[in-house]
C-alpha cells in the first residue's frame, strides 16, 4: 500500500481533500540470505532483492483538467543490505556508467526519473529515463526477473547497458480501452557530440512494443535496436501469460544481436496459488552463435508466503547447466567452463 | 503547490492541525529537448532544467513561540533525464569538487542545505551551503538564468567554484518590514589547516547585498570576495526590474575580478504576460581584458505556456555571437572562436 | 517531533486513521562552528553534528496480526554544511569503503538500512546494515559520541571498518518485558568468495550483548569480534548509567584487540538539568600496547539550552593530552606526538 503526503491546503478545508495534488512515497526493502554453490568457489550472502527489487521513489500526479494531466515518477535502487545506492547511466554508453562498486555509491533515480502528459483519449507522452520497451516482455515471469530465480532471457553481454532502461528518452503510450491493446515506442539519445565522429550515434536506439490483454490472456510482442559504432545491439522477443486460475503459465522467446554475435533464449513458467501462498515453476535457456555455441540451461522453483499485501516471506532454489563453454553461476559463487552451479535464496520482502 | 507531511500528532485531533510541525516536500521535474548548433559540432539532447532547475528538497520550520523560529531546508539539483544527482563542493575550492560526471554521481543537497534561527524583529541567522549574496543580482532575469536562454552574466571562468553557491556559510538575513529595504550579509570558510601554507585562506569568502522593493520597483546591489592564494575573486553587481504591468523590465550590470583578469556584464530583459501565456526577451553581454579582448554577446527569446500553476510548456531559442577569440557554444554545441552558435529549447515543467 | 505520510485510504475515511500503514520521515541538522587548536596546525570550521549526527531518513511498520509486525528503516548521514551524503561500507573491509572525500558523495542509508519482523513475545530479527552490539556501549556518554566532546572509547585504528557499523547482517533482538533485561546478538558477513584463499572469511564478523535496566540503572556487557587474515579485530566493553535525578553519571569501560595489539579505554561522566538545559562533563582516557604505550586523556565540558524538543543551541570545550607518542587532535587541529589540543563547538541542533 501506499503513502500519499497531502497539500498543505488540505488544511483548510477536509472536504476538497480529493481534488489536491499529491506526491506518493513509495519502496521495498526486500533482504535475503544468498547462498551459491559453483564448481570453483561458493558463496553466502545477505543481500537485497530477492522477490521484488528494493528501491525508494517518490511520485505524483496533477489533474490538468479536460483530461489531461501531468506527472512525476523518480524511484531509485536501493542495496539495502549496505544502504548504498544505485548508479546510473547518463547516455546509454559504457562511458556514461558509474563505478558503482563500493560504498561511496549514493542514490541515484536510475530505475526510472520521468515526468509526462497524458491526454485520456491520446494516451501519454513520457520523457526520462525508465524501461525500454524490448525488456517488458521479459516481466512475463513468475519471479518478476529478480532474485536467484531470474531467467536467462536476458543477456547484458549481448544487448548492452540499454538491456533494461536507457536515459535520454521520449516515449508515447497509447491511451486505455482500445479493446484490450496496449503498446509503447520509445526513442532515446546518447547526446554524443554531432562532430561527424564513427561513434556521434553511438547510444541512440528505440524500441516498439505491441500487446493484448483480455481475460486470462496478456501477452505482447517488442523489438528494440541502439546503435554503436562497435555493433548496434538488438532486442526482439515475445512473451504472454494465461490464467487457468488453477495455474498461471508464462512463455518468452527472445533473440538478441549485438554486430554479428546472435543470441537466442526461451522460458516456459507457471504460477500455482495455494492459499496465501504460492509455488513458481521456470525453465529457461539462453545460447549464443559464438565459438562453441555456448548455452545455458535453468530451472527455478519458488515459494512465496504472503503475510499481508506488503509483507512476505519467500524461499527460491535454482540450478543453472552450462555447455559449450559458458559458465554462467549463482548467487555470487563462480563456476568452470560447462560446469553447473546452483543458488538458493531465504528471504522476506516489505514494501510502503 | 508543495506538499506537506503531517505530525503524527494530528492523529489525535484535527482540530489542532494547523499548529503542528510539518515537513514540505517539493520538488521540480523540467525536461527538454535541447538542440545546439555550432561551427564545429551540433548537439540534441533530451535533458533536464530548461524553464527551472530539477529539484527534490525537503524542509520545515518549527515555531518556538515569542517570535522565534527554528526552521531547515534541504534542496538536491536533479538530472532527470538519467536520474542522477548533482555533486556539492566540500570546501569552496577546486579540490572540495566531485568529479559529478558519469552516471554514478548520487544525490547531495548541494542547491541548498542550511539550519536557520529566525527572530521576528531581528532577522534571520542561517548556517550551511547556499547561494552567495553576490549571485542573487543575476536572477533579475526573466530566464531565471537556466535553460538556452540564460544570460552571460555569470562567468565561472572568472569568479569560480563560489560563482552561485558556498559551502560552510553563516548568514545573517534583515527582517521583514524594513520599509521595503532587504539585505543579507554572509560569510564562509574554505576549512584549510591553519597551517601558515600560503593556501591557508583558500575558499574563505563572504559577501552582502542590500535591496529595495516597493510597488513596481525592486533592485538591489551586491558584492562578494573569495580569497585564493593564485588570486582571489570578486563579483560586484546590480540589478533591478520594475512591472508596467503590461510588460516587466530587467536590467543588471555586473563587474567581477579573478586576480588581475576583468570581467564585464550586463543584461536588458523584459518579459509579457498574455492571458495563460508569456513572452520573454533577453539581451547580454560578456566581455574580459584578457588578450585580445573576448567578448560574447547573446539574444534569448522565448515562450512559455502555463497548463496550471504548477506545469507549463515552454520553448526558448537563443544565439551567441562571439569575438576577441571568445568562443562560447550553447546547448551542448562547439563553436569555433568568434563564430556563433544557437540554441532551442522544447520542454515541460512540472513542480510539486 | 517525527512526521508521518498518511496512507492515501485516509482519505476514504477519517475514522480508520489510526489503523492505517504510515511512513515517518525524520532527520537532524545539526550545524556548528568548529575551532581546533593544535601544536601544529588550529583550524576553523563551519561544519555539522555537534550535538546530534545530522540525518534524513524514512521508516515505518505494519501491523501483521497476532502480534506480528514488519518493519523498515533507512537512515542517512548528511553533512548539511556542504549538503553532501555519507560512504558506507559493502563487505566490512577497506576494500568496501567509499572514499567519500569530495563534494561527489551522495546519499547512503549507511547509518542504518533493515527490514524486520517483531514478534511480541520472541523479539525482532532484523537483516541489513547497522550498528555492531559491540558499539551500543559507547553511547553511555553524555555526548553521544558526537562533537568536539566525543570521548576516547571508540579506536577506529584498532577496531576498524566495523567499529560502529556493520553491512550485510542478521540480528536478534530480546523482547520487551522480561524484567528489565535486554538483549541483542548479531552475526554479519563479508561476503567474500568461499575460494579457499586466506582472506575468504575477512569481514564476517558478530557480537553479542546483554543489559539490564530498571528504575535509575541502566548498564549492559557486550563483545564483538570481525574476523581479518591480517589479524580479527575485537571489541569488548561494559557501561552504565545512575540516574541520581540532580546528576545523571555514566562509566564506561573497554578493552579492544586488532591481532596482538591491545587498547583500554574508560570514561566517568556525567549531566546535570538545570531548568531547560544541562551541563555535561566527561572524562576518558585510551591507550594501547604498541610500542612507547601512547595514551590520550581527555576532558570535555558542555552545555545545551533547548528551545523545544526538536531545537537547541550548544556548547562544548574539550581538551586532548597526549603521552607515549599519541597524537590525538580536535575538531580538524594538528598537533605533535605528546603535545595537547583543545576544541570549542557552538551549534544549533533542529530535527524533524
Amino acid at each position: 500500500m501506499k503513502k500519499t503526503l497531502f497539500a498543505a491546503a488540505l488544511l483548510a478545508s477536509a472536504v476538497t481533500v480529493s481534488a489536491q495534488p499529491s506526491i506518493t512515497l513509495f519502496g521495498v526493502v526486500d533482504a535475503r540470505v544468498a547462498i551459491g554453490r559453483g564448481s570453483l568457489a561458493d558463496a553466502v550472502q545477505l543481500t537485497s532483492a530477492g522477490l521484488n527489487t528494493s528501491r525508494l521513489g517518490f511520485r505524483g500526479s496533477e489533474d490538468l483538467g479536460g483530461g489531461l494531466a501531468a506527472s512525476f515518477w523518480l524511484e531509485a535502487a536501493l542495496s539495502n543490505d549496505s544502504g548504498a545506492g544505485g548508479p546510473t547511466n547518463t547516455n546509454n554508453q559504457a562511458s556514461g556508467a558509474g563505478t558503482g562498486s563500493s560504498g561511496s555509491q549514493g542514490l541515484t533515480f536510475a530505475r526510472r526519473s520521468t515526468v509526462s502528459l497524458t491526454g485520456r483519449n491520446w494516451g501519454e507522452l513520457r520523457l526520462g529515463r525508465e524501461y525500454v520497451p524490448q525488456y517488458l516482455n521479459l516481466l512475463f515471469d513468475p519471479f518478476g526477473n529478480v532474485g536467484v530465480g531470474v531467467p536467462l532471457t536476458l543477456s547484458s553481454i549481448i544487448t548492452g547497458v540499454t538491456s533494461t532502461r536507457a536515459s535520454n528518452g521520449v516515449a508515447y503510450f497509447l491511451p486505455a480501452g482500445l479493446g484490450g491493446f496496449y503498446g509503447t515506442a520509445r526513442y532515446y539519445l546518447g547526446e554524443n557530440s554531432r562532430d561527424g565522429a564513427a561513434t556521434e550515434d553511438d547510444g541512440n536506439g528505440g524500441g516498439v512494443r505491441i500487446g493484448y490483454a483480455s481475460g486470462p490472456l496478456d501477452m505482447a510482442v517488442a523489438t528494440g535496436r541502439t546503435e554503436y559504432a562497435s555493433g548496434d545491439t538488438r532486442q526482439t522477443n515475445i512473451g504472454g501469460s494465461w490464467n487457468f486460475k488453477v495455474a498461471k503459465v508464462f512463455l518468452v522467446i527472445g533473440r538478441d544481436r549485438r554486430g554479428a554475435l546472435r543470441g537466442r533464449s526461451w522460458e516456459v513458467a507457471g504460477v500455482v496459488p495455494l492459499g496465501r501462498g504460492e509455488f513458481k515453476l521456470a525453465l529457461s535457456d539462453y545460447s549464443t552463435d559464438a565459438a562453441g555455441n555456448p548455452e545455458s540451461k535453468k530451472v527455478a522453483l519458488g515459494y512465496v508466503q504472503h503475510l499481508s499485501k506488503r509483507t512476505a516471506l519467500y524461499t527460491t532454489w535454482a540450478r543453472v547447466e552450462n555447455s559449450g563453454g559458458a559458465a554462467a553461476s549463482l548467487n555470487g559463487s563462480s563456476t568452470a567452463a560447462n560446469a553447473s552451479s546452483s543458488g538458493l535464496d531465504l528471504g522476506i520482502r516489505h514494501s510502503f
